[in-house]
């Protein structure tokens, strides 16, 4: 399975940031093709040493990874990563891997 | 659903760090009660600016947030907590939150 973590970092306005993420982004994204799963953190994201370094976390997954860069080359990935720049904080990571279940 | 994410930056011995973490850590971690699935980054792990911050990514699930709580404060799980000082680079970042599936 392929996957595409998007890690957020504190806004500054973190009601306009919400709001441009699930009214406007979300929905640009749900569109890439293939994609098969799509799970976004809820409340706190709580480090191990007590700090909260990302105000969100988003988890993508494809297939495969050759499903996943299709998809993240097609009209409505490369709409989906254009919009990125207009809502997320400066030190926002994109993460893209394979990824194999051990349990 | 509940997530543990572990993100371990490029370890100084990258054959040591697989074997320490195959054989020893991932069998302690996976007699954590109540966990429910456990991934792991398979090969490259890329970012969206070409670079590659960290060598493996880790995602444990539990059914919610309190069954990992009382996962994490069981023995097993404080054991698998003490043993990644064991192995994880300098920078290796834990994070915890809970998740909600938008697809």
């Amino acid at each position: 399975m392929a996957v595409l973590l998007a890690m957020y970092p504190h806004p500054e306005d973190a009601e306009r940031f919400d709001r441009y993420y699930w009214d406007t982004h979300v929905p640009l994204a749900r569109k890439m093709p293939g994609l098969k799963t799509f799970e976004v953190s809820k409340g706190t994201v709580q480090a191990g040493d007590g700090s909260s370094p990302y105000y969100l976390i988003a988890r993508l997954t494809w297939d495969s990874p050759e499903s996943m860069q299709d998809s993240l080359n097609s009209e409505e990935g490369k709409a989906a990563g254009a919009d990125v720049a207009n809502f997320a904080p400066e030190g926002t990571t994109v993460l893209l891997f394979d990824e194999e279940r051990t349990l």
